[in-house]
């Protein structure tokens, strides 16, 4: 079964899902060499569109996402990855989860998460994540 | 926050999360008008890629997703909706969920879950889904 990477422009979605609680903790996207990537060290590699270029989650906080199981969907054009993520969490802005913002029924959003930790001791300023 | 439809040419991913289970179903793309028909239904509502319109999961099957949360990540530019998935399974092909197939080691995929549905019995040939 072959990823059908063309399909949107060469990127695939990795949805980042914690092995144990079962939590959705970000969303990536893969070109066939971050998939190769992420298949030869078993943890995650990414393409970043900001920067156009593979980019390890982790590289510089060392909050690397051991990856243990791989699924693709039924059209072979998303990925699921299910991870042990290390350190207190995968989020930039300090959170364990990219998705701690709820979005409410009148369209707005708020924080529904708590902070893990301290994203300014973690990242320098312009740092790779 | 306004969602980043621009980021990714007016489309983002959603990840579709069982609430109760946690289990990830499936992940489909929304437009604007497929976000602002999800938030008014509250049930969920796509942008096909292939069929170049708005599509409502279930519309032929019965299947439909009851949005009871939804996320926005750091970004902006992804998506999670917690639901309850009405019928036996989200996937044209009779399982539970889209991703029902891991990739192993050598690259290879088979299938690791069971079939909740036969597909032929909900799925009229060539009907949407």
């Amino acid at each position: 079964m072959e990823i059908a990477f063309e399909k949107s422009g060469g990127l695939v979605p990795a949805i980042i899902q914690d092995n144990r609680t079962g939590e959705v903790l970000m969303l990536g996207f893969m070109n066939a060499e971050a998939l190769a990537e992420t298949q030869r060290t078993r943890e995650a590699v990414f393409f970043s569109r900001s920067r156009n270029r593979l980019w390890k989650k982790g590289e510089s906080s060392g909050h690397v996402l051991r990856v243990l199981e791989m699924r693709v969907d039924c059209d072979a054009d998303a990925l699921l990855l299910r991870v042990e993520p290390l350190g207190p969490g995968v989020c930039h802005e300090g959170y364990r989860s990219c998705f701690f913002r709820q979005i409410e029924g009148d369209g707005s959003v708020r924080a529904v998460e708590e902070r893990t930790f301290d994203p300014g001791k973690v990242y320098a300023s312009g740092a790779e994540r």
